[in-house]
């Protein structure tokens, strides 16, 4: 793959490996003493951390500037400490000592944000802890009738995963970052999984919870249904951990699925496949796993995976014979996944296949399938090991209704592949969709580009406004999966009007009055949570829109 | 069915029928003048009314008490105008004026809660006015590709179908006040229709919306997912009017279904038929409609409908010979509808009957299917009828997940039959499951009785408290479908907690900071939302927990 970078969008002439961890450099954490005593007396003295390790490893997520930034030994800032409560009633206390020392609260679950979800940021605040949840991952009710898992917030996903194997059931919330979330991360992100047209995202999951507000606690039974009013669970869904902790979950989770099959179809364009899988989702045949590639993705998975995963017994020959070789410039991949009982998988992927064929699709038989499946969470590592050779790889995504698919795609693929030329570094620009709904997809886009060498970050913050733009004017949401963090911020209320933006802020000021709930998230400062409170310039880094 | 009800809970010696329209006693109108002419200005003199005719029309629901006042002749209140706005914008500037004016308004769709969701109370206002939708129904977009229609909010849900069943398409929305309601009265209610198994509630088709609040437009495109932040969209779907009006919403539609098959179970008892649709929920053969009646239900669906249909060739005699006849007493009725392509639909229905066979369910063909569908949305006409005759008929409902759904179900017919026997009117109690999910069901109880004549709101009452304190405590929800409106607003800080309660109260100020959405309704009064403006006892009836 290398050698492909370095003819088309170049790497650089020598390696650049990240600096060892010991050597990153942190201001000293300054929390007050009196602050410190009293929340060691609610955690014990091993449940705050403040050496450097622990500090390093909640200083940022997993988004493209957290990696430059890491890498470089200089991340923006770091939390002056890292609390570890051990179940609700500390939360609670936690809280309640930190909105008395003015000190802002990140809530950190497996730390994979990629939008700066949980950037130590301060806004005007006397110091930032990380509220880890590590130690609150217990399994809580496991109701088999009801399919219904209770577990607390800092439960991994492979760990739920285990747990529920051992009883023949999965939840089967698979996120790219699959191997470190937390259940409650995932709740307070709103995130989808690669399975989600089948299984549904997390949204659909979270039947009941609870989360710990300064002002109190919101608790919400996992029932089924309810008119009881506006969906607080959804309203907590989402929120990002600026409104509170989520610290339990109740998901709904299915039988383990006695059969999987995945498999690859090839289509003579982007636009034959969009009709094949809108076909799909909207007549009840829609697979669990469905991506599509376009043109320029389904080069690149080609060249990746052994001519995605047809080397052998289907490879180019077979391919080429059928009219969808090398030469089909505009031929695009699709991966298609059935989970469930034989019997179930067998009628809905007939249909499924049968819509494929008849928008002019070639099964390629199970091979690519397999081969998406091994890779399916390699991606980030991938992303890591090209920085190192001056490579710069980001994602972004969004969702729009079947209509404005094609449409979408083009634009903001334009956008970005503009803002890139326009930074004298032009790219590769590839996307699929997935995650598909019955009146609409998501739109997920990978770039990779030369890194401009001491302008990293401009670089990507042109790109990632050109990007947002041709989004939110393009009919997109500005987010289908990766949440708002901090840097989808300046675009939220585009989507949800002022009028939005401000029942968000009442929300927060209701349920977070001392404004201590993950600063400079969500929503946008420069009107200010707490404006009684202007920034004291404490030599940390204030919120902002995008991380510079 | 007049003879079994004088049999078993006694009828009134003679008829009571309703006063005439006309003979109904109000207040006089006491809209300022100046309010008036400033309303007129905006919707002309034709879209203001403060006829009698008008005003009766608008002065209370479709709940138990609202029939027995308004037959009586002596409504609790009513609105001082109604207000027909034609569009967005005049729905804005008559919520200005109303806001200048100090009057309440009361969002009016289809008129059809049964929770006092549209009843004219005052909270210390000026006066009371009913917004009347009735105006802005049309058709604004169908996206035939995407599968979304965005109407105006005064679209009757009769309306609706008929337009889409001219493009071959339907929502699937159909509660039994289908011939009433407007699509923005289902949003605002979080409804549920008899087909919610398969389309889903209302909830699940909003895909966006437009909300005019006081303070400003709440604004949602249709997307079919976001992960930009907290669940805007599902706080706004159930907020009741109480927050603002909608006035657009863009739905998810489908093709119309091919082939609907309606047909009828006997399961021995009401344990094995659970266990069945429990099946069928959760391994993806799930009915469109589903509803299984218990024993009691059982019994007098045999009685309405003449054998629950089964009069001709699947009469007595098979049942009995089958060991599912009247001396069954446990026996339990199911009826299963299953909508969509013929292929999909012989799959789905082949395997729930084989689910249902294997829990002991008997199929009896079409005959009670056909029968269902046919008195579909009749109930409230017989519950009319029978209030002539001094008898009693109330609905409430709830949902809970599969494992609490016998006990629930036990504990609120047992509450709901020791409350009628307290008020020395011992009735019949009878409950369906329908509304299935993977997690749960819903539970909808049906209570008649004879009236206590004088005191049949004393009764109401007594009943209504005994029922909902049953739920809550029993795990369930306050309503799964019917809303909150006044009658339940009591319970609903049982249900999402005093924190959950000020987040909506903290939304309400956000958004209509002059209190004048549908005061009373959703949340409970005592801490009123205008504490600084106390009632002024102004001969009008100010908000109460339930009626009075």
């Amino acid at each position: 793959m290398l050698e492909m970078l370095r003819e088309t969008v170049g790497v650089a002439s020598t390696p650049r490996p990240p600096v060892a961890l010991g050597a990153v450099e942190l201001l000293p954490a300054r929390l007050a003493e009196d602050a410190k005593v009293s929340l060691e007396a609610i955690v014990s003295r091993d449940g705050l951390r403040d050496d450097h390790s622990e500090r390093v490893g909640h200083a940022a997520g997993k988004g493209y500037v957290d990696l430059v930034r890491l890498r470089a030994g200089t991340p923006e800032g770091a939390p002056d400490a890292i609390v570890l409560p051990a179940g609700h009633e500390q939360v609670r206390a936690v809280l309640e000592v930190c909105a008395r020392h003015e000190l802002a609260v990140v809530p950190f679950g497996g730390g994979t944000s990629v939008v700066g979800g949980v950037e130590p940021l301060s806004d005007g605040h006397a110091g930032v802890i990380a509220l880890d949840m590590r130690r609150i991952g217990e399994m809580v009710e496991l109701d088999r009738e009801s399919k219904i898992a209770t577990v607390g917030a800092g439960m991994r996903g492979p760990e739920l995963e285990r747990r529920l194997a051992a009883e023949g059931l999965t939840l089967g919330h698979w996120p790219q970052s699959y191997e470190y979330v937390t259940l409650g991360g995932c709740a307070a992100s709103r995130s989808a999984g690669q399975a989600s047209s089948g299984y549904g995202s997390i949204a659909k999951m979270v039947l009941g919870l609870r989360m710990a507000a300064p002002a109190g606690d919101i608790a919400l039974d996992a029932v089924p249904a309810s008119a009881a009013g506006p969906g607080l669970r959804e309203l907590i869904v989402g929120s990002e951990g600026t409104l509170g902790v989520i610290d339990e979950v109740s998901l709904r989770v299915r039988e383990a699925p006695a059969e999987r099959v995945y498999e690859g179809v090839m289509f003579e364009s982007f636009a034959a496949g969009i009709d094949a899988l809108r076909a799909m989702a909207q007549e009840h045949a829609l697979p669990d796993v469905a991506r599509l590639s376009d043109a320029a993705e389904t080069r690149m998975s080609m060249v990746l995976a052994g001519d995605g995963g047809l080397k052998g017994r289907l490879g180019r020959a077979y391919l080429g014979a059928r009219g969808y070789g090398e030469g089909q410039a505009e031929r695009c991949i699709a991966i298609l996944g059935f989970e469930g009982n034989a019997k179930e998988v067998k009628a809905r992927r007939g249909r499924a296949l049968e819509l494929a064929r008849h928008n002019g699709g070639l099964a390629l038989g199970g091979s690519p399938g397999r081969a998406w499946l091994k890779g399916r969470f390699q991606a980030p590592y991938l992303r890591d090991e090209l920085l190192t050779h001056g490579v710069m790889v980001e994602t972004l995504e969004t969702a729009t209704r079947w209509c404005n698919v094609p449409g979408l795609h083009d634009a903001v693929a334009g956008a970005i592949a503009r803002a890139l030329e326009a930074q004298g570094t032009p790219g590769i620009v590839m996307c699929h969709v997935s995650h598909l709904y019955e009146t609409g997809a998501s739109l997920y886009y990978t770039f990779i580009a030369r890194q401009r060498a001491g302008a990293e970050i401009e670089q990507w913050r042109a790109v990632k406004r050109a990007a947002s733009e041709a989004i939110v004017s393009g009919g997109g949401t500005i987010t289908h999966h990766h949440a708002v963090g901090r840097d989808h911020a300046p675009w939220l209320e585009r989507e949800i009007g002022v009028e939005g933006v401000a029942a968000i802020r009442a929300l927060k000021a209701e349920l977070d009055p001392a404004g201590i709930m993950n600063p400079g998230k969500l929503v946008r400062i420069g009107a200010s949570s707490r404006p009684e409170n202007p920034p004291r310039g404490a030599g940390r880094p204030e919120v902002s829109d995008l991380p510079g």
